[in-house]
């Protein structure tokens, strides 16, 4: 593509020759002739003087030399612009593989690619322009909006409703029977059926081997525009509130209840029963055990406010010199002055 | 169903209109009429007075005005007990579809349901009314109880031994490989053969996408009616004792035994080569880094007795106090009592 | 086999009658007559007075009575050895499931075992010897070396690369999208097209249900020889050092840079965009939140060297004596002389 009609494509200001040709993308310090690249991060500026892309993408006062420029006010987004131009990644065309096996009485919208040993239920409602992947299984009554993309080993547990733009990347596992067993005295504890079922709504994002459980009545939810990163664990009876961003490895506790652009690092816990609010977030690693209010950020484990857990966490660093005080102190007061001399 | 039959059902005593039709179950703040709920938590009686279900059931002393009642002594057992009525989710019919693969010489029981594209390995043996869904792997050599079921995308690796009642969640994986690797010098670290198995003893539970691996020798062992949750860890040559819970994302290291009844919260870690006694239990969270007696509670990281744990906690958060106090201390004894007084 | 070939297999000096036949292997606590155990840790030391077997591995200065002894400088490395010679698993023959479904345009090197239901794409090059087995899923474009093994369930996406002795266990990701969005303000956030790819260098291994996903642009890397355990999540744009050990349950953030030999213990938390040196380590469950340096052990969460976070472990288990000389002290200067004899 030339550089000229790359420029008009992702909405930037050219500053250089147009007629370069750019074939890709990638960062400034891997980016070869022929690439473009960008810099949104003062921690990279230094490699804007050597990097070997023909053109950069910055904002509209960085200094630029010896390299074409795209300027724009967000540089990172009409990065992001460029990289769906060089999509290449191969796509499967549209077209039910002969050994897809589809329940007679599913209705798949047009435009599906269906994969070869991908397994379709009874009953199964699919919109339109799927795309199912190899040895993806979707159980009986399931029903799905338009542009669901299923890669393979994903699953879909019976009676689960997706919404549009729904993508569970791979192994991805929706509406497994949620975790619940009542004691019985003395034997065996007794399985709670899980007769509810699961809900995605539109444009969620489910990742690699992430599992959102299935009820044990009612609905697990994810609300619209959420993204669940890879081996995310969301359990029975959870909600979790539209644009929310869960990190790898986070893990919810059943019936718990998070607002909406909730934004998790990874391997976060959070009890069940709980509730956080609209836009809280929760530090990577932290186990959190206590609701939290809109709009806060809590850390640590057990998680509190991130403010009084750095505090808490320089101290604990400081315990070795609080104890030597201490001591001093003791000399001094305990044994007499005398005493508290000896290591003045 | 009428509400006195599902009262005779549950074995609980009806107040009130019997010919009532029930059509399902439901959370107290989201049953609709026609449905029956339950009250078995203090915290939800307030809901008791706007309900619009149709039933509740309760126990025997609770005050209910405008809904019909079910009266028990146990509310939440008898909640299950009506969840099983109500449990109208799709099963398979018995049979095996045209596509499944199965060895010639595997012996699979009476009643058994194989679904689409699973694939059965030689000389397994299934006993009676086994369901396995789509896409599932049964290696060879594996010998499996009764009643087994096998959710979408489930792994048993060759020889595994499966019980009876044996629930393998989608994605669950039977069996992989230990990771035991020798340093040898200079080179790249030498594999471990893991030439033992594992072995799942009756009415046990995995979660999806959770992971027992086999033993490097002998077996690896979860006991008869112990539950794991969805991507659990439970590394080469544990041992899991009967009845245990392990929740969601728990993770045990090779060689450890947990006794009868252990319980784990969720993220827990559990290093390898130690014990957790009989009925013994780990906090959500915690990381237990040595062996847990009989019996004990035990939380942090690493993981003490869960009151000490709990003192801990508050006097981190106590840091701040404890330093201003050491502090003033200090103004005093080392600067004398006029500096002291400087912010009495 | 008979005992002193054995001993000539594996390299040890035997003492004791070399025609008993051996058939297995086990822990010395756990094996029977007719099997080899090993003595590697002096803490089982006394099992070897009472162990079944018939010959036991030990090192050239042990005492040994009433058993065969095979004698050799490394008593666990030929141990090891003997497993190999004793590894009877069933492995499936070479050949092609009739239900194997592999594009035209895909070239599978000579002595290949595909078995059922697994699905190659277009254009996939593998070398020679691959065993893969059932339901795996090959996406377009893959390029793998000689003696590749994916177990049942994995998925690799397309067009990842693969170098030799690769080992995929079952339900092993390589290769998913990233997990990149840009907050849109006021919408949904918007996806970041990964359109880079991901590399497994040779004799690399990847636990069963762990993920590696594929770059945003470039290609996320796992160096020759590391091997991830279970449950292992590596983020898009990571490169994973040759030789390094991650230990199960460990996730690592995006763009972050392990080096060689990196060892990590279970459950461990990596920030994206840092590094950690050549041989460093990081103890089981701690979250690192900036650079390693080479060689470096660190703990804790935020994660720092051992050593200081063993000492700070041991001091907050002290805090509630702390508090109380802390008192002590304040009784005594505070409240004057009499006040603080109360206590002593």
């Amino acid at each position: 593509m030339r550089l000229a009609d790359l420029a008009e494509r992702i909405g930037a200001d050219l500053e250089g020759d147009g007629d370069i040709e750019i074939d890709g993308v990638a960062p400034i310090d891997g980016a070869e002739p022929g690439m473009v690249t960008f810099l949104a991060n003062a921690k990279y500026r230094p490699a804007l003087a050597t990097t070997r892309a023909s053109a950069v993408i910055v904002d509209r006062d960085e200094t630029v030399a010896g390299t074409a420029a795209l300027r724009c006010t967000n540089p990172y987004q009409a990065f992001v612009a460029a990289l769906y131009e060089f999509d290449r990644r191969p796509r499967p065309a549209a077209g039910i593989h002969r050994t897809a096996v589809i329940d007679a009485s599913a209705d798949i919208g047009e435009g599906a690619y269906v994969g070869a040993c991908a397994v379709i239920g009874a009953g199964v409602r699919i919109g339109r322009d799927a795309r199912i992947y190899p040895n993806v299984t979707i159980y009986d009554g399931v029903v799905i909006g338009d542009r669901f993309t299923a890669h393979a080993g994903a699953v879909v547990r019976e009676e689960v409703r997706l919404g549009d733009d729904v993508v569970l990347q791979p192994g991805a596992v929706v509406g497994a029977d949620g975790f619940g067993f009542v004691p019985v005295g003395g034997g065996d504890p007794l399985p709670i059926p899980q007769i509810g079922s699961a809900r995605l709504d539109d444009k969620v994002e489910i990742g690699a081997n992430s599992t959102v459980d299935r009820a044990a009545v009612g609905e697990t939810v994810v609300g619209s525009g959420a993204k669940l990163n890879n081996l995310v664990m969301v359990a029975h009876d959870c909600q979790v509130g539209e644009g929310s961003l869960l990190a790898a490895q986070t893990g919810i506790a059943g019936s718990t209840r998070l607002g909406k652009r909730v934004m998790t690092g990874g391997q976060v816990g959070i009890q069940g029963h709980i509730e956080l609010g609209d836009d809280s977030s929760v530090a990577a690693g932290s186990g959190v055990v206590a609701s939290v209010r809109e709009g806060d950020t809590v850390a640590g484990y057990p998680a509190v406010g991130i403010g009084a857990w750095r505090r808490n966490m320089v101290l604990v660093r400081r315990l070795p010199e609080l104890l030597r005080r201490l001591r001093k102190l003791e000399r001094r007061v305990l044994e007499g002055p005398s005493a508290g001399r000896r290591d003045d």
